[in-house]
């Protein structure tokens, strides 16, 4: 094993906008540092460097959202990440949607929105974590399987770093919770 | 868009082992909900349900390790998450080895092992947050391109949920902090 130094994170990450509405406008900044972090209420966290203009929006409203953009709004998505509402103006990139907390705008072009309600922020170094409970999840009709959010037809934009590098969705390899019976049975019998 | 109700998290999460000592015995648990908080110290976090194995582990030691199982190791890594190490051992699933902490057993086929020393505990109703600055990581070998992880040589096997479906890294989509300037310039000059 090589050892590569500890400021490395290269599993890919869900590229995310988050929205808020700062200074009265709805802004939307490229995060990579998301997840879901409780499951009754559901729950979702996302990590921001402190130096950034959205967290503002987010403490001024208690609410803000996860909106993920699909391969081919790419170029828009970097632009977000790129670019601070601090200077320039986000608020017409988009077509924008609210939801039941009318202050966290959404993007109809993306094929999944999360709508949050701020529950806690921890106070880290250099970043902070803000964790919300979801309120709604909104799908693009299109991108649905049976009812279900599908993945293939959601498209989304995987990140790496530090090469910086965007990916899409690959092969399906396999089905969680189910696979692993069969060393389960080998192992232990039925 | 639909509403499709608040407890869903569809964008991929990269599946990780996550390591730890109980009970004198090295033990893996498979997480999807992993992702980087802090930048600098770097520090990730890991969120485990309070009902698991492990966090007695983490919690005893001070440290844990996050394992990113390739695709080869599907059925394996999906074992892990099957069986609860409170009544199967799993210490010799793996070839195991250690780093400075000496209690944050990696996995020497993880092309990516991440080794963490605990720094803070969040409690959320049905959920642990466990924060840990990373020490060391560990990237084999054969996984790197110019001395950097190369995520089409780890080849990491992604989650969407609910749907409980393993995904492989698709084709690249493009560069981060890069193809967002095109727009810039257009709307912006250089």
């Amino acid at each position: 094993m090589n050892r590569i130094g500890p400021n490395v994170f290269v599993p890919p990450m869900p590229v995310a906008l988050v929205g808020a509405i700062v200074e009265g406008k709805p802004n939307f900044m490229t995060v990579g540092w998301v997840t879901r972090v409780n499951f009754k209420p559901p729950m979702m966290a996302v990590v921001l460097n402190k130096g950034h203009y959205t967290p503002k929006g987010i403490m001024e409203h208690g609410t803000f959202s996860i909106c993920f953009p699909p391969i081919a709004m790419e170029e828009l998505a970097d632009y977000c990440g790129v670019v601070s509402g601090r200077s320039v103006d986000k608020s017409k990139l988009f077509d924008i949607f609210y939801g039941d907390t009318e202050t966290a705008p959404m993007i109809m072009d993306c094929p999944l929105n999360i709508e949050c309600r701020l529950a806690q922020t921890i106070d880290l170094p250099t970043n902070t974590i803000y964790i919300g409970e979801v309120v709604e999840s909104y799908c693009k009709p299109g991108c649905l399987t049976d009812g279900v959010p599908d993945i293939t037809k959601i498209n989304p934009l995987l990140l790496t770093m530090p090469d910086n590098r965007y990916w899409s969705i690959g092969e399906m390899a396999g089905r969680a919770f189910k696979d692993g019976l069969n060393i389960k049975e080998k192992l232990h019998g039925k």
